[in-house]
């Protein structure tokens, strides 16, 4: 029987569907199955003592402000800690470049909806973050893609999409999701080059940036952007918006994170919150900023490093013995992800299919092209699954490439 | 200057305002103003040993979970808490017919992103709960009205409304936000059966409901729908989404609310809210549910009620005292707010920008009628200021109108 609502949806959500990484997500419920098909942190390296302590604090000195509503910008002592932290990356900015939203995912919802027209086309990355179409197909977006390659963005072929007409650019410079990869200097500079000459903004999408284990780090787009333009004042008018969050530093149940954005994006991103969800929880912000501040980030943010480091070198020397011939993969600096090529005509839809039978798990990387593609990739997880894990994790997935490749390989 | 994104808003959000209330709210921060102006609980009553004892619990026992990401869908033992109080007010439903949003602010933006196409009409009462207004402008809603009176909604009048073909009915049947009133059981049986009748369903916001302090308690609407189609299934198929919240029963503080409606409408809000903030803080759910379960949330609703009711009968003392003959106001049952009414020509704007200078603040209530009228209303928080502060700010507030009132007597 139909209940009145059903011949009621919205054009925009009526070919909607669930998010393949939400579903997928829900495999790794399964105790017996080993997934790589989650963007998860590691539990181990949660901060739980440190967030007792700030709980006890914040509501023995604060708890009628921790527990009443709050201003829609957010908490002000936590966005002056983000200014601090941003300065240190050589960028000055004031709180009022800064809008603290629900997750990053908020922060793609709230773009979306304040600049997204029915048919405006939105330059990603192929690859790119699935929840990033996730949260901007509602809004009617289209896509044009530039491809990646282990230096990120391939920046050589962006004019061709810059012509189209671009409202803005979606980018993830640092340890890519899915792709694992960095985008080199040389590019970030062309990039912001080119965004320049065409007048295309950038939306520079950065959850893994503090989690480098390997190399230098490098200017954000937003850096590179400021320098570009010589600006010198104390508050960013640049190109790009940038989102950060607490997901992979302090726990992603938080659900807490930022945007840095020109001060009159931030004011309409503000009103397209006040309407989504009126703020971000007040005890939330103010626990994470007792957790967050005096230092304890950086150690912390330390300890993540050296643990995801080893779980990377873990699962490359997994794959290395596992994996059969004519399978590539990526070799992340930083971040929660792998990105696996199997030889040219192969489907990792199979290999999924076959790979939960012998229970293990993965994300078939054609979801994360907007424009189709990418049938015969796959994105790996690092940072979740134990070490132990990894390697028979690592194992069977293998077998199961093996068994493909030698069918493919009979008469 | 320009920046490179003001030329880019999308259509949706480049009439969008800041939200009369939130700009309102920052009165509230002037410590020498006495705001009637918010919708705050009472810091007075927030429980805050009990989110103590219940943060330091669910770290102890659940930190590796609470910290990680979550279902978009909602903790499982606070939906199953739902379940067991709907049971309690009559009506069977299982987790499946709830979702859990970060406050009911998400609920109406998800709401409104499911169901509004551009130029839909939502029927709604006059005056009526701002913030819905706020989260469907952006998708093009446009709106027919009913009056309200002492009881409720005027359902006389709801037929030629119905008539113009709205796509819901958006209703507030208790201790109405701004008006005060509460909806009677006749209305409510009549409202259920023209919406069956016309084939348009209902959201029924009820944030208020569990804060009654006077009378009996009267069947949600959703009830009278269950009853009115007979349906004696354990899971909700009906005309009514329903929406309540942990805002002014716990504290607004934790952004935490829930949504009740058939499952294909639930699953259509958590593909949404998959998009719009992947889920609501699974912390703040597993706190919640530590401090509102085995018995707490019930007997801390009585705390509220009593406290309430007390400050509810100092501003009616306050009222009669203070304020001159010809302005009237509600005598409302439960609930935050009180609705006052100046005499024919008067505009409570005029009192508002006097008030203010004279430290006293409210809404003036011309906001709360999305086709306009309402010019000479006004509404009047009563839960938030201490019993002092009423009694001084309904002084001032009633030197402003006897002024208004003498100048306009004047020759």
């Amino acid at each position: 029987m139909q209940t009145p609502w059903e011949n009621r949806f919205a054009q925009r959500t009526q070919r909607m569907k669930s998010s393949a990484i939400r579903e997928l997500l829900k495999l790794t419920e399964m105790p017996d199955v080993i997934s790589f098909a989650g963007g998860l942190p590691a539990p181990d390296v949660f901060p739980v003592d440190e967030f007792k302590a700030a709980c006890e604090k914040v509501l023995r000195d604060y708890g009628a402000q921790a527990l009443q509503y709050g201003s829609t910008e957010g908490y002000t002592p936590l966005r002056e800690m983000i200014c601090r932290h941003t300065a240190r990356q050589g960028l000055n900015i004031t709180p009022d470049n800064i809008l603290i939203t629900s997750g990053s995912q908020q922060a793609l919802d709230l773009i979306g909806k304040v600049f997204i027209n029915s048919g405006d086309r939105i330059l990603t990355e192929a690859p790119t973050y699935l929840g990033a179409l996730q949260a901007w197909n509602v809004y009617g977006a289209e896509y044009v893609t530039v491809p990646l390659d282990d230096d990120g963005m391939i920046t050589d072929q962006l004019e061709g999409a810059l012509r189209s007409g671009p409202k803005f650019i979606y980018a993830l410079p640092n340890f890519h999701n899915p792709a694992g990869v960095t985008m080199s200097l040389e590019r970030r500079h062309h990039l912001i080059a080119l965004a320049d000459q065409y007048g295309v903004p950038i939306i520079e999408d950065d959850p893994y940036g503090q989690l480098r284990f390997e190399g230098e780090d490098l200017p954000s787009l937003t850096v590179v952007d400021n320098t570009f333009r010589g600006d010198a004042e104390n508050n960013y008018r640049g190109n790009v918006i940038y989102l950060s969050t607490f997901s992979k530093t302090l726990a992603p149940g938080l659900r807490l994170a930022w945007v840095i954005a020109p001060v009159e994006v931030i004011r309409k991103l503000v009103q397209a919150k006040q309407g989504a969800d009126l703020h971000t929880s007040t005890f939330v912000q103010m626990v994470a900023y007792e957790v967050a501040h005096g230092g304890f980030l950086d150690r912390h943010i330390q300890t993540i490093q050296k643990v995801y480091s080893e779980r990377r070198d873990n699962m490359l020397d997994a794959l290395a013995e596992f994996f059969p011939a004519g399978v590539t993969w990526t070799h992340p600096k930083g971040g929660l992800f792998l990105w696996s090529t199997l030889p040219e005509g192969f489907k990792s839809r199979d290999a999924f299919v076959r790979a939960v039978e012998k229970k293990v798990a993965f994300v078939p990387g054609g979801s994360f092209f907007p424009l189709g593609g990418g049938e015969n990739t796959m994105r790996l997880n690092f940072s979740f699954p134990t070490p132990e894990n990894t390697r028979l994790g690592i194992e069977r997935l293998g077998w199961v490439l093996r068994e493909m490749i030698s069918e493919q390989n009979k008469p």
